[in-house]
């Protein structure tokens, strides 16, 4: 495994170490051409950057750490499959650090920024509402991710990438009125939510005022506190809530695909079936949802490339801070089998 | 954010910097008195170990690198949350590094171990059959998961943990035999397989043949080389492949859930059902399976107990080298509602 060292890369090269190294950390800073010509002589070589060496020189890690609350969450699944490949190409280290439900991620965030000096972190899922104060003084560059800011003001001081949950769950929520719904429960996060949960929420009630349908406190089910929101398990606990409530609803609003599939579970073992008894819509697009049984009307959001623009902005952030920037991505209304048209509704 | 030094908590407990130190690195070679002791001295003060300082003087990173064959393997993330859990509490760092599908993963170790110098590694999914003379050669800690080692004389030499997975397929396998179905077919991995893929196929042909049934090569549907194998969209496809094969089959025994799943897809979607046109059987005990329609007969892997076992495992083997061992967990086999029984068959 003996390898060239960076000294003989800029040998070959012509060039300065300094170079060498622009070229390896993808700085922005550099003559496309030379560092074409770097990363070439670096194949061929199998010279391995040393990070060790470098560590002992910058006592930091060359690492990014995803801090991931609601990791059982398989919309994060495909995301943590893209940003690992992205972190591995620019020769980061892809650390991930779960974050417990009842835990703030703001401390768990000063924690490790202390214990593993990343260069960068990606906050998946989580709440930040309370914590402004806080994320000012991280002085480490982040994306949050799928993560909602409620105060217009406070969002732009932050580099984001995700959906417009209110808009898109209104867009939902509306497509079932299109369909000649009028009772619409839904399966919501908890009520204490301060994130997507809430701007889900919020998208539905909008839809319904502005379809001419007041919103029915009696079709509203939200999660317990203390449960795992955004998994087949709640959606099927809260199904069965929906059940023996006795409530008369011909459609459901499920604020995630996972929760909705929960849900359709629980109708079937109820002898009753979907969508003909109960229209049940969900949210984020998995996989799952095209292949479930029936597909769930949902709205996909554009995973691959939400996770792309996030590694792609904190890669942009670490090499100059004023590259903060808010990306919002336009989701998808997919049709499946999980809705009927109710005609004469 | 200001904590104390490990000298602190020495002189705090009087004891010494290395019991410190043992404490925290959950050495065996401590009395667990002194152990507790520090431990709630360490968690009263906010005492963070510093691994930065500890990197400088050992040139080593307190990590667990997880290298990962199929990241898009459902059955893997609830094993990833439990040892990134279990790794967390110790305190190491938790890098996750995926193996591409062609991709020798002990080239990427060995270049893995090089610029990360992990404390360990496991090895998740993945092929060794061809590497055992690179096997020998990895000096760092490691636990192969659900990874098959063909030869009995090789597989004792490193520590392991799996089911038996040709004795579950065979289980499986006889459970569709014992239905009464006669042309039972199945969903395989590619035909190179040399890992699981290999020995659930080899159970279903034992089964088959102490049913006295011939085990029939146009029922063999097996993966294509550059497919992603244990993914719905692979059940699909294979799926498809069998309807438009014009076989006779009543049943269809699918390495994985999630090729399962994708395969009552493609079904559904030829306007057949299961199990009345074809029942499909799975394999891992996703719980997916479970929330499907219908719900998916199953071989449940423990994947908890195996996750905890697997970084247990490896933090003895790093503390003790001679604690190798080879751990074989038992399945369990789930009836859902997608078999159904042939009368007479």
């Amino acid at each position: 495994m003996d390898s060239i060292t960076i000294k003989d890369v800029a040998r070959i090269c012509g060039v300065g170490v300094s170079t060498v190294s622009r070229a390896i950390n993808n700085h922005p800073d550099i003559n496309p051409e030379t560092k074409n010509r770097i990363l070439q002589v670096i194949r061929e070589n199998d010279y391995i950057p040393n990070n060790s060496a470098r560590n002992l020189k910058r006592t930091v890690s060359r690492s990014i750490v995803v801090l991931i609350k609601g990791i059982d969450n398989p919309f994060f699944s495909s995301m943590i499959r893209i940003i690992e490949a992205e972190t591995q190409k620019a020769r980061y280290s892809f650390i991930l650090h779960r974050v417990d439900l009842m835990e703030d991620e703001m401390d768990v965030a000063m924690e490790v920024i202390k214990e593993k000096k990343p260069k960068g972190i990606i906050f998946l899922g989580g709440y930040f509402s309370h914590s402004y104060e806080k994320l000012k003084k991280l002085d480490v560059p982040f994306v949050l991710v799928t993560i909602a800011i409620a105060d217009p003001k406070e969002r732009e001081q932050y580099s984001s990438v995700s959906v417009d949950d209110f808009q898109e769950s209104y867009k939902m929520v509306s497509y079932l009125c299109s369909q000649g719904h009028t009772r619409i429960g839904i399966l919501a996060a908890d009520e204490g939510d301060e994130s997507i949960g809430k701007l889900r929420f919020e998208g539905y009630l909008k839809a319904l005022r502005d379809h001419g349908i007041r919103p029915d406190p009696r079709l509203f089910f939200h999660s317990a506190p203390d449960a795992e929101c955004y998994t087949m398990g709640n959606g099927y606990r809260l199904m069965n809530q929906v059940l023996a409530s006795g409530e008369d609803m011909t459609a459901l609003f499920a604020v995630s695909d996972s929760i909705a599939i929960g849900a359709c579970k629980a109708v079937f073992d109820a002898g009753k079936s979907v969508p003909e008894d109960y229209s049940i819509a969900g949210f984020d697009g998995l996989d799952m949802a095209q292949y479930y049984n029936p597909s769930i009307t949902t709205i996909r959001q554009p995973v691959e490339d939400m996770a792309l623009a996030a590694i792609r902005l904190l890669f942009d952030v670490i090499h100059d801070s004023a590259n903060n920037r808010q990306q919002v991505f336009k989701g998808q209304l997919i049709e499946g089998n999980s809705i009927r048209r109710i005609e004469n509704g």
